[in-house]
């Protein structure tokens, strides 16, 4: 039982380091979301980048700190709302720092028994249609 | 230290389901290659669909296998040797199934002792402009 464990803890490790080695190279923006409390849990490069942060100030930041909807409504709760759905669609969000305009892809999922949201961020490029939740 | 241990764990498994979720919403195709034989150890939905394979029938296959490099030489060794130059550019190739003129972008990292590559595969659309690692 002991060597069984041990290996599954080293396959752990190596999915630590892949998951580490696919946020960073990763061209697209994302965040991990707590639903409990909206903060960020962690996000990557790209998604500091487009939030006006370093990626290591992301973690305990509000999303809705970042990033303001374009409807009215909390944030967090729409995301949530459309990942469960059956036909979810893009949130449309401004950057507050910057004012980007942007589109925010979430899918929910449970991990250590909390529901937690990952958030991807589209950069809003002019002549893309937005398809908002709540238009 | 045991306490220590099973807090270490259990970050483990929630970054192993961070990781799997990750690659999953993706909308970009990556496969993990080992170095030592040239073998996916793991891909996405979105590779999987380029490379004419459904995702759980990836581990094993050789990338070269599935990807013929459009120059001469040894597809891995020639993704290993982007990955560790400075400036790096992409590798062309062509996907066997389906004849998809696609670039592979690689990321070189160490895991369990075992240099592993994180490819990249980016559908090569026409219009685009190629910057093959070899032209």
């Amino acid at each position: 039982a002991q060597i069984a464990l041990e290996r599954d803890y080293e396959a752990q490790r190596e999915s630590d380091t892949r998951y580490r080695v696919l946020m960073e190279a990763s061209r697209e923006a994302y965040v991990f979301v707590s639903v409990h409390d909206g903060r960020i849990v962690e996000g990557n490069t790209a998604a500091g980048a487009l939030l006006g942060r370093r990626r290591d100030d992301l973690p305990e930041a509000g999303l809705s700190e970042l990033c303001e909807p374009k409807r009215k409504g909390d944030l967090i709760e729409t995301l949530r709302t459309q990942a469960l759905s059956d036909r979810p669609v893009p949130v449309d969000a401004l950057v507050r720092h910057g004012k980007e305009p942007v589109s925010l892809v979430p899918t929910i999922f449970r991990s250590a028994g909390e529901r937690m949201l990952l958030v991807r961020i589209e950069p809003l490029s002019e002549g893309k249609v937005s398809q908002d939740a709540l238009s």
